[in-house]
């Protein structure tokens, strides 16, 4: 096969409070033989040690916003996040030609969101790998958040064929939990097994069409007149991520008791509702739109 | 009466990135006819500005853990948090003879304990006030932490009368949720009732005894020989906040899926279970031994 993986790279601690991929890269060093696959190399990293010492998402920018192109030969940008995504840029990349030709990054959410499947581009390896999972956890939710490569600035994208971020939710930074735990091991395990399967041309029979998720926007909480928060998301919208929010739903809730509901005109749904790391840009939660996913046959 | 309450100080933000306290002190401060009582003034304060605006527990060490008499009096401790502490202590104290007669500090936890009431002391005035709350909100957990008040490290303790740390969760770290935060404000409005109806001579009703929850110790994460974790708390204690653990219970699960049981003799009840800010200790969780509370007669 032309497009045969021969490197991945499995990435924890990205965010420095997210504990859980920080925890299955040490269990994995320790224990190669689980993400050891005949076909291809796997190499564990931990991407953000400084921060992950500090148990902080980021020390100066968030490093999983530093890797489009322009950032990565803007040798003004020194922060640094900046700095390791420069170091990560020769260690993976660099990302013109990348050595390595799939990044799996393990990320946590204090929201609700369950074993959430990011992937950025319709290219049936990256697509087959998500059905894949989700045939083996069906609880998973596919969410496409479609982007060119070389303009994203997740560590995802420094991969060859762009990559996979596996989000796992609820869980408070800072801390790990054995579920949370536990279903992103599997879900990396599965996501080995399906390119050792590619790899290795066996028949995988997936189906051509998944029901997933479509990222559409971020929208913010509401702020006084002093900028400040003024709301809070909504008691029955907490933990709804995917569920529908149809015009006239209630979205947030003021500190003082009063009710803000959804004025737009279509329904949509939810996703990373009161993640505690974007509070800093006063995010209240993502718009999705609901969407059938389509595995192109990828030997036409 | 002697012993009436005449200044009341509502605390929020001691820990930096428990944004619960901090939105009630905003709330309030913007609708104070919610605080206000007749027989005694209530005051407001944000303990710890800088910590809340990095949204980290402490910039230089916790707050919480800075108002013993020897360390408010020691001129050399001038990180920021103690400089903090000494700041409050013109403000609330002098902890020898304080201001202020009463010092309610709201806090929030990852750990699945619901409502808990924290309270120091025997006093019929501190006692009454918690079984005052659980008379109107039944689920409240009585967690009993006894402590001589000059040696004591905790804010509340700034209070001439000791005073009542209100502890809700679970919840992330950095986030708002509107049961959690009408909860605390429920619990500060029926602590306010209360201290009302004792200055104003009012009969309260309250039984001699309830059942609550005694601290015996902290129980340490497991550590491999570089002295870094090598297991989370185990699944089937997770969010088991004041249930029974018996000997032979798991209590962790290592990284690699091997159950610790707990191997003590006697039946312990947990609390703090999987608390992100004790992670930097390398703490699991606290023992507690249920008890019976007794309300003494304030007027023998």
């Amino acid at each position: 096969m032309t497009d045969s993986i021969k490197h991945v790279a499995i990435t924890g601690g990205t965010h420095g409070n997210e504990l859980t991929g920080v925890h299955l890269v040490k269990h994995w060093q320790s224990h190669p033989i689980e993400v050891k696959r005949s076909s291809f190399s796997t190499e564990l990293h931990l991407t953000n040690p400084k921060a992950n010492k500090e148990v902080r998402r980021y020390i100066d920018q968030d490093l999983n916003r530093q890797f489009n192109i322009h950032d990565l030969n803007n040798n003004e940008l020194a922060g640094y996040e900046q700095q390791r995504a420069k170091s990560l840029n020769k260690l993976l990349g660099p990302k013109e030609n990348p050595r390595v030709d799939f990044v799996i990054d393990m990320h946590t959410t204090t929201a609700n969101m369950g074993m959430s499947l990011i992937f950025n581009t319709d290219d049936p390896l990256l697509v087959g790998m998500a059905f894949y999972i989700k045939q083996h956890m069906p609880h998973a939710a596919l969410f496409y958040n479609p982007s060119e490569r070389l303009e994203d600035n997740f560590l995802t994208s420094m991969g060859r064929l762009n990559g996979f971020l596996i989000e796992v939710g609820p869980i408070a930074q800072g801390l790990l939990n054995y579920q949370v735990y536990s279903e992103t091991q599997k879900a990396v395990l599965h996501a080995l097994d399906y390119l050792e399967l590619k790899n290795t041309g066996q028949a995988l029979d997936l189906p051509t069409q998944m029901p997933g998720y479509k990222f559409t926007q971020k929208t913010p909480l509401p702020e006084n007149e002093r900028g400040e928060i003024s709301a809070m998301v909504h008691p029955n919208l907490q933990d709804k991520d995917y569920h529908a929010i149809h015009p006239g739903d209630p979205l947030f809730i003021t500190l003082a008791g009063e009710t803000i509901v959804y004025e737009g005109e279509s329904t949509v749904y939810g996703a990373f509702i009161n993640e505690a790391a974007y509070y800093d840009q006063h995010i209240g939660l993502s718009f999705m739109e609901k969407i059938d996913i389509t595995l192109r046959d990828s030997n036409l």
